[in-house]
C-alpha cells in the first residue's frame, strides 16, 4: 500500500511550527506495512490544497492528512476534500450535538463558527475526537482511502493510536511487522551505537538507534507471516541487547521513566518526596504528570535561594561548611524532604543551571542524594552547560537513580 | 517570488527524523520576501526524486532542496538535478582540490566516493560548505533558480546565512517584509477568530490566529518598499489589535509568559513563591525556566496530598469545611507559601487533573490564589479534563493572572 501525507497549516510554511505530524505517521506506517512514498506541505489555500489533494489521491494508495480541520475561515481541509471529489458536504445532525456537548460540559456555548467542524460528505464517516472539537474523516472511495485528521498533535496521536490504526491494521493484516522499542540511560548515543554496532547491519529484524530526551532508544523491528514468528525474532535480539545493556535498559515501547518508577513505588508500598534547586519543580512535574501519582507522591519542595533550602529545614551550618551545590547539602535537602512530608524515600538535587558559575562550580554539574532512613546515596551528575539540558538531564538522573534504588532494595 | 522547498532523505519518509530544515528555511523566507507555496519530502529514490524536481521547477521560481548531497549511494540529488536538465555533471579540479584537504586537515586519506561530492554541472556553481565535504549547487537557468543544500542541519544553516540568504537579498532587495506576533491569553480560538474577524481578510497586513500552549497568539505580516513603511502599516494594525484586546496582550514575538512575569517582579522588586497541588510543581517549572529566576523566585511546594498540604502549613479545618479544592484552600496555600518562603507574593493552585473527579468537583476545575499580605484575588479555572492539558492550562492560567495582579497593582 503505498501512503501520502498532506500536511495542511499556513503557519508549516511560515515556519512557525515544525512538522512533527508527519514524522510522528511515518514513524507508524512501516509496523502496518505501508510505505510512505512523499510528504507535501501546503497552505491554507484552496486552490493549492485542492491540487495536492488530488495528485496524493491519484498517486497514492492511502492519502493522511493533517490540520484544517479547526473552525476558522482558514480551515479549509473539509471543503478542499469534498471539491476534489465532487461531493457536497452536510451537518450531521449527531455530530452537531457532540461538538455542542464538548463546549456545554465547560460551561461555554458553542460558537455559531464550530458548527462547520459537524459536517460529512457522503463517503466520508466521522472518527471520533475526544479531545478537541474537529471529528477526523474516514473516506473511502473506489478503492483508495483518505483520512483527515486534526493539526494539533495531541489530537492526532490520539486519534491515530486509538482509531486509524487499529482499522488500517484490520485491513491490510497479511505481513505482520513487529517492532518493540528498549529505552536506556546512562550511555551516550556514540557509546550505545558502538555497543550494539554489530547488529546495526541486520536486515530482518532490524536495529535502530535514537536519542531521546529520557535516554537512549533502541528500536527492533521484524517482519514476518505470523505474529508468533515476529516476536520470537523479537524476543531473541531483545535477549542479546538486554544482555548488553543490563539494567541501563529501564523500559520498553511506551513505558516513561516516571511511570515506571510510579508503578514500582506503588508495588513497594513506598512513597516519595522531593527537594529541587536545580531541576526547579521539573522533578514533581515529572512525577505527577503520571495519573493516580498522588497515591505515593507526598510532595515536593523547590528550594532555588539558600533561604528557602534553609526554610525547608535545611541545616544553614552545611550550606556553610560546604557550598549549596554539595553532596552534604543534596543529602539534608533529602532527608528534610522526606521528614517534612512523612515520605518513606526522599530525593534532594543541587546542582548549577544558573547562566553563571556557582560557588566555583561549573554550570552543568549536579548532585542528586536519596535517602530511605536506612540508606542513603549521592550520584554526581555532570551535564551540558544549558538551562534546559540540566534541569532535564538532572531530572531524568534522578529518576533512574529513584528506580535504581529500587531494584536494589530487596 | 515563488518558492518551493524539496526535502530529500529516506530517513525523512522513516520518520527517523523530522524535517526541521524546512521549518527553519520556512521561516526565513517572509524576510527576504519570497512566499513559499509547497514543501514536498522525497526519499533517496532517483525517479521520485526526479519527478518531484521537476514538478518543482516548472512551478516555482526558486527551489530549495537540502540532503542527498554526501558520498554514498544513496545520495542522488546532483544526479536527479542534472538529469532533469539534460546536462552533464564532471569533476571541477578546484572543489576536488579543497574536498582532498578538508580530508587531510583531519589527517585522514579521501575516500574515492567523495569524489562524486566535487562535481557541477554547466548551470551550477558550487556553494562553499566549509562545514562539511558536500558543497553546495547554485544552478540558475532560463530566469529560475535552483538552490541545493546539505542535509545536516548545522552545515545548511551556515551555508544559509552566509552565502545563501546573502545572495538572495541582494538579487532581490526591493521589498521588505515585516512580522510581529502579539500573544493573548483567556479567549479561545474561536472568540479570538471572531474577534478580529474584519481584519482576517486584509492583504497587506495580513493577520492570522494561532492556537499555542500558551495562548492564542495573533501575527501580523506587512510588505513594503521600505522598512519603515512596513514598521508603520504593522504599528497601526498592532493599535487596533491591541485596543480589541487590551491587557489580554502579555507579549509579543519571541516573549515567553514567565519572561514577561519575571521582568516585572524584577523590575517591581517583588518576590514570589508557590504551593502547587494539581499543576504538580510545573508551575514552578517554568518560572525556573528563565535565567535569573533566582533573583525573585524564592521556591516552591508541591503539595499534592492533603497531609502535604497540611504539613506545608495550610489548616486542616479549611480542607474539612470545605474541601481540598475549593477557593479557601487555594487561598491558604497562597498564604502558606508566602509566610513559609518569606516572599511578598504568594500563588496557590488547586484543582482536579486526576484520572477521577475529586469531592464531586469535575476534572479540569481549578482555583487560583495570589495573595500579596494587602490584597487577595481567586480566580476559577475550567480546563479541558484530560491530565496534561489540565496542568498546562492552569499553570499559564496562573502565570498571566500574576502579571494582571502586578499590573493593577501601581
Amino acid at each position: 500500500m503505498k501512503a501520502e501525507i498532506t500536511s495542511i497549516g499556513t503557519e508549516l510554511l511560515l515556519g512557525e511550527i515544525t512538522d512533527t505530524n508527519a514524522s510522528y505517521i511515518a514513524f507508524q506506517l512501516p509496523l502496518l506495512g505501508i510505505d510512505l512514498y512523499w510528504v507535501t506541505q501546503v497552505g491554507d489555500n484552496f486552490e493549492r490544497m485542492k491540487e495536492c489533494l488530488e495528485r496524493a489521491w491519484k498517486r497514492s494508495d492511502l492519502t493522511l492528512t493533517t490540520g484544517g480541520l479547526g473552525p476558522t475561515e482558514d480551515d479549509l481541509t473539509r471543503e478542499a476534500i469534498a471539491t476534489m471529489l465532487g461531493e457536497e458536504p452536510r451537518v450531521d445532525p449527531d455530530l452537531e450535538q457532540q461538538i455542542r456537548e464538548f463546549f456545554s460540559r465547560r460551561s461555554i456555548e458553542m460558537p455559531e463558527r464550530n458548527i462547520k467542524q459537524a459536517t460529512l460528505i457522503p463517503s466520508a464517516e466521522a472518527i471520533p475526537n475526544p479531545r478537541g472539537t474537529a471529528p477526523g474523516w474516514w473516506v473511502e472511495r473506489g478503492g483508495k482511502l483518505l483520512i483527515a485528521m486534526p493539526g494539533p498533535p495531541s489530537e492526532m496521536q490520539r486519534m491515530w493510536e486509538k482509531e486509524v490504526s487499529p482499522r488500517l491494521r484490520q485491513r491490510l493484516g497479511h505481513e505482520i511487522i513487529l517492532s518493540r522499542t528498549l529505552k536506556t540511560f546512562g550511555h551516550s548515543e556514540g557509546a550505545v551505537d558502538e555497543m550494539v554496532s554489530p547488529l546495526l547491519s541486520a536486515t530482518n529484524p532490524t536495529l535502530a538507534v535514537y536519542a531521546k530526551p529520557d535516554g537512549i532508544h533502541l528500536r527492533i523491528t521484524a517482519k514476518a507471516k505470523r505474529r508468533e514468528e515476529a516476536e520470537k525474532m523479537i524476543a531473541q535480539r531483545e535477549e542479546e541487547i538486554r544482555s548488553l545493556f543490563e539494567e541501563s535498559i529501564w523500559g520498553c515501547d511506551d513505558e516513561t521513566l516516571e511511570a515506571v518508577l510510579g508503578a514500582l513505588l506503588s508495588e513497594k508500598g513506598l512513597s516519595l518526596a522531593t527537594m529541587e534547586s536545580c531541576t526547579g519543580g521539573l522533578l514533581a512535574n515529572l512525577i505527577t504528570d503520571v495519573p493516580g501519582s498522588s497515591a505515593y507522591f507526598k510532595g515536593g519542595m523547590v528550594a532555588y535561594t539558600d533561604e528557602a533550602k534553609i526554610s525547608h529545614g535545611v541545616d544553614p551550618a552545611l550550606i556553610v561548611r560546604h557550598g549549596s551545590v554539595s553532596p552534604e547539602v543534596a543529602e539534608a535537602m533529602a532527608e528534610a524532604a522526606r521528614a517534612r512530608l512523612g515520605a518513606d524515600i526522599g530525593v534532594g538535587i543541587t546542582g548549577v543551571a544558573d547562566p553563571e558559575e556557582v560557588e566555583g562550580k561549573p554550570i552543568g554539574s549536579a548532585h542528586i542524594a536519596i535517602v530511605d532512613g536506612k540508606s542513603k546515596r549521592v550520584i554526581r551528575g555532570s551535564y551540558p552547560p544549558l538551562r534546559p539540558e540540566v534541569k532535564r538531564r538532572a531530572a531524568y538522573h534522578a529518576l533512574f537513580e529513584l528506580r535504581r534504588t529500587l531494584l536494589a532494595s530487596k
